[in-house]
């Protein structure tokens, strides 16, 4: 069967899209509402944008650099297609400085940003009219990269999932955080598109419930067979035999190949490691940070605790009891039997074989 | 210091207590609204304390027990105390059945009111009045072993906990799910009463929240040091070298000394294993089913979907979504480093040294 028509049958949502030309606007799912909604977020300025990243009804990485790109496009709209360029120029500035401060920590928004940035300098363009359409294409360019992205990375580690497997992800690293198809479920989705019949747990993954609300969602939505478990009850699990595979995204990896993804993937990689299950990561290669020679370097953001004491504005923890709410953790690289890109596989990431591959 | 006088200062509540004589009633904190409010619940029938049991107001095994035989006074309390014996006799059978039906699979449950029953048979009492004396008694009796047997495990456990140790706990093994002061707790509190310093983080133990209700709460009103953290973050915390040893309850040990408790307890054993980090267990003698040669033999239950699909009446997990919900998970005796009773301390359990134990 051919891969686009698949495509459609397997991811039945768009995160994010573009409607119309570059007077148009864009359409979002809202995220916060997530399963028991799902609503289109209409977008048609760019303080809607801002508040949209901002609020998380946009979220993950890859999904949020689109998602800027687009912004920009909406920034300049209100500007006449017969102002003066140079008018249109400093507006571009004005309004990637100002989506800037929307989620101050996310790479790819100043990635994406930074991109619109040089393309509106370096295009030449002669007319404000001229530049909105540059603009939209480059937004467009972004999102459909990020799209190809995904796709290879699906294909690259769509081997590792047989006919029957059992596999066990944690968190949201599916076509929600990214344009389209994601990281760690678009090798399930290349799976399920290559016919090959298999069963996902999903962790629920406190403290924001991502792997019960979305990844849970979107894998239902894709008629992928889903079992939402809590996260302590994946060593259970494993130990009845019931896990084939663990795959995950990452936020960062270190020159070595240890990983920071979300907390409670080490816990995952330790498990699977005890009950000898091969324990993958997939992510496009601009998650790999060269600069840091180990996991010991990347900082862990610490959240603040209401997101644990507080869940759904009911109070769980006791008033005065310390609480503590690491977002992320750090995989040492020892722990993860391969890495999947939009390049290829790292079997047994270290920092040669990083080094050979880039 | 006298520990009698440490002890007041340390455990500052009482989970059920009976208030004057056979003709008084029992209080109960009510657990269901802990830790938003603490409330003492008057019981003074029968019908509200298998309600109280029921609805887990109570719960914990061995505070069921005693919840059981004060249940066995109430549901006597109607008759006058000149009704004839066997009137009296044959009114205990059927209280004693009423309230076995409020938590058909607690063992504690059946246990007491089986010793209520017994002792109502053997007494020779000749009158209603003396009868109900002899229940009251009896039911006192429960509730004093129950805590006699609680500061047991303390002692014999609390030379584990050196001073400056991070102690990491699961679940509610504490004062609430005994009579008094629990049996994990117990160790901590008597270290406390020995007047180490030490600190606590609990798992917040999905899907119910009992460490993060019921535990943190009963630590902090002891003003022990405690850190309330997500269950999948403490595999991180081992690997920062934050934690310096694991202890919790037990709900029934096999013969080997497999031991199943609240889900999430195994995978804690493996992360302690992968970090050489010492893994106790707390739990009285009677926890021990010599009938079961292993942990492979013991039934694990499964619960209702919704615990964990809509906590808090909010639905986090999409209609159409499979959930797996298990209470239980099996830790094997050779992830135990030892097993703390009233008795004393069994170190690396197996089946020899369970064996000499009993």
């Amino acid at each position: 069967m051919e891969n686009s028509i698949e495509h459609k049958m397997t991811v039945k949502f768009h995160t994010i899209a573009w409607q119309g030309g570059p007077d148009g606007y864009a359409e979002l799912i809202d995220q916060t509402l997530l399963p028991g909604e799902v609503r289109m977020l209409p977008v048609r300025d760019v303080r809607t944008m801002w508040d949209a990243i901002q609020r998380l009804q946009i979220r993950g990485a890859p999904a949020i650099g689109v998602a800027a790109g687009y912004g920009v496009v909406l920034g300049i709209q209100p500007l006449s297609d017969i102002d003066r360029i140079d008018t249109a120029l400093s507006k571009v500035q004005e309004v990637c400085n100002y989506l800037s401060t929307s989620r101050p920590t996310a790479v790819n928004l100043f990635w994406a940003l930074d991109r619109m940035k040089k393309k509106a300098e370096s295009a030449g363009c002669k007319t404000t009219g001229e530049l909105k359409e540059i603009l939209l294409a480059e937004a467009q360019a972004i999102h459909e990269e990020d799209a190809a992205m995904c796709r290879a990375i699906g294909t690259n580690g769509a081997k590792f999932i047989h006919d029957g497997a059992r596999a066990l992800t944690h968190c949201n690293a599916g076509g929600l955080a990214t344009s389209e198809y994601g990281t760690a479920l678009a090798v399930l989705y290349a799976a399920n598109e290559q016919g090959r019949q298999f069963s996902v747990f999903a962790d629920e993954t406190r403290p924001l419930l991502q792997g019960a609300r979305l990844t849970a969602w979107e894998l239902h939505q894709a008629q992928i067979d889903v079992t939402v478990i809590c996260d302590n009850m994946a060593g259970h699990l494993m130990s009845r035999g019931s896990i084939d595979l663990v795959i995950v995204g990452a936020d960062r990896i270190a020159a070595n190949g240890d990983a920071a993804n979300k907390i409670g993937t080490y816990s995952l990689a330790v498990l699977a490691d005890a009950h000898k299950i091969p324990f993958y990561i997939a992510a496009p290669s601009s998650t790999f940070d060269l600069s840091i020679p180990d996991g010991t370097h990347i900082p862990i953001e610490e959240r603040k605790p209401e997101e644990i004491a507080c869940p759904w504005g009911v109070r769980t923890v006791p008033e005065g009891v310390n609480v503590y709410n690491p977002a992320f953790d750090v995989t040492p690289h020892t722990l993860i039997s391969a890495i999947i890109t939009e390049k290829g596989v790292i079997e047994k990431p270290n920092r040669k074989s990083i080094w050979n591959y880039f």
